[in-house]
């Protein structure tokens, strides 16, 4: 870590790993000899062909996919996704079973609704404040496919292992877990996730779409609302955001290259959450918010004894160069976001500064 | 002019001022001291609030703008706003007028139809392909308002006097030549111009939308799709592009520090494409394809006398480090892209090139 960097706690936009950042920086007045900077390159060069199809075939390895997937990307972010995703595969009275798991399942629904769509909620865990994954879920028959938030960075929570949904498949929201584990494809129809928690910067979108799923998506509508269009154009229907796919592909490659793959970035991620999670339930001052099953690798969420306490804690670790571990603040309190890019250094850092200030404010 | 950099005449994504590139490139691991990278900091912070209001202020400032207008930044390209515009402004039976004077005109017409919207073509250039900006134009008294392009980029023609539409509120997409020159914003209820031609990198789409045009707007849509949603949470609904925002705001900032407002880029852009027109008019070797009166500022479009030659000219052209002098795609030919960020010495360096390519090719 350089002298200036921060350990970075951020829920997004957040972290990413340094050697990519100093890839970027190292070579941004001159992209791969072109004598211009990546933002500067035409998005129909080879040079920036090299780069979007670098990052497709990167997330098809790391993920296994067979060519029955498309990788695309889409501006607009994980919420331009909520409404796109009924308005092409709920036409013709259509319907699909959303699970609600917090704040951004939440908002996926509502986008179906404001569109007139059928929606039936197959679980909820709002009874309990959004603290646990529903393992209760009540399918219907018809459903055209089941929608869920894989990983809920507000409340903390994430799925350990997707539903059994009988063949229907499962959309995905991954913005916040995607490349942090292994994953059994089979049962994903699409998962999409916005780049700025494990992937790059904000305002670029990736979507990983089955193609059976792709098939049976409504024709009608505008072109930018069509998955067909990305899918029929290798994303460059028209300019897409060049500088996030460039810094997707770097991160890619820093998790199979450096990290050694997806598997090899699951142990890291449960060693750190581990490390953080062991030391809160070691003690009575920190509380864990999340329910021990359901607690999530990427975002722990935690309470001090007091709200006084929780801000002076938060003021404090700003001043320790630990950033971003306030609550949302819809909710209040703590939470570390750890994603892909968290070092284990920051996971110690954090855990020292926990471990005195609880001393010295016990 | 680095020792590695090209004179870059693409059309989007194109040249940026090196300042701009070289301060990224100098905070990129440290961004105003945050210990964080620009792409890695929080968009509810205050660092990035000093950001996007920073770009706000001096759109602002720069073109003149009271309270009644809203700086937007949406995600999607221009090509999003041509399906958002009649979604939002054509509802209840409402109609609008359109200009067509090429391609990008063309799709805003198109994606308008896609949601069954009425559309009048209030004027077209297709006669002569596109050559000229149409003068002769036949507004109806119902439209809701006028869509216009006022820059062709494939064409190389500009608008240079917006038509009178009787003070129907003009909708332009501007994307090639937005703070190329002062506006009368009188006449516009929104304009709109992706970043990647005279602002930023792709993947951030600037809107300027007049209250009274936003009050009209349809309020039972999607919120990514609703200009409102933009408008009430400056921009800042979900995660917006950071990265494309802060390069806006050094951008404007350049326009408004180093070259002295948009009056002065005006003149700037004036000098720097009479010096490849005057060129161009003198021989007979090069033609402009583009109506004298219509001539782009922006886009400067030629042939040469053989399409042999157009090839070995785009090809020597590139040896010599002068890049992106390839026509687009759907046309052929030749075309110097020089928005704002192009320099007088490109302009030196391409007449110098020219001139001995005629020489060695007559």
């Amino acid at each position: 870590m350089t002298d200036q960097r921060i350990y970075n706690f951020n829920a997004g936009p957040a972290a990413l790993p340094l050697s990519v950042l100093e890839e970027i920086q190292a070579s941004f007045l001159d992209f791969n000899g072109s004598g211009m900077s990546i933002i500067e390159i035409s998005h129909r060069s080879s040079s920036f062909d090299g780069v979007i199809n670098g990052a497709v075939q990167r997330a098809k390895r790391l993920l296994k996919l067979d060519d029955r997937f498309h990788v695309l990307f889409i501006q607009g972010g994980a919420s331009m996704q909520f409404p796109m995703i009924p308005m092409n595969f709920l036409s013709n009275g259509r319907s699909a079973d959303y699970i609600n798991t917090g704040t951004w399942s939440t908002k996926a629904i509502k986008e179906a609704q404001i569109q007139g769509k059928s929606i039936h909620i197959a679980a909820s865990s709002e009874d309990r404040d959004f603290s646990y994954i529903p393992q209760d879920i009540s399918f219907t028959r018809e459903a055209s496919f089941v929608h869920l938030t894989s990983n809920n960075t507000i409340k903390g929570t994430q799925f350990h292992e997707f539903p059994d949904t009988g063949g229907i498949p499962i959309i995905s929201d991954m913005s916040s877990d995607v490349f942090s584990r292994p994953l059994d494809m089979e049962k994903f129809g699409m998962i999409y996730a916005g780049a700025q928690k494990n992937l790059g910067p904000s305002g670029t979108c990736m979507v990983i779409i089955r193609q059976d799923l792709l098939d049976s998506a409504e024709v009608d509508l505008p072109s930018m609302l069509k998955y067909s269009t990305y899918a029929d154009k290798n994303s460059m229907y028209n300019t897409p955001p060049c500088f996030g796919i460039y810094t997707i592909d770097l991160v890619l490659k820093w998790i199979e290259e450096e990290m050694g793959g997806l598997e090899k970035m699951e142990e890291h991620n449960i060693q750190k959450a581990d490390l953080l999670y062991e030391f809160i339930d070691a003690g009575n001052f920190y509380r864990a918010t999340a329910e021990k099953s359901s607690r999530s690798l990427m975002n722990v969420t935690f309470r001090l004894p007091s709200e006084f306490l929780e801000k002076k804690f938060i003021e404090q670790a700003t001043q320790h160069g630990l950033g971003g571990l306030k609550g949302h603040r819809s909710v209040g309190g703590c939470r570390a976001s750890i994603y892909n890019a968290a070092t284990m250094e920051s996971m110690y850092a954090l855990r020292e500064f926990m471990e005195s200030f609880e001393k010295e404010n016990k």
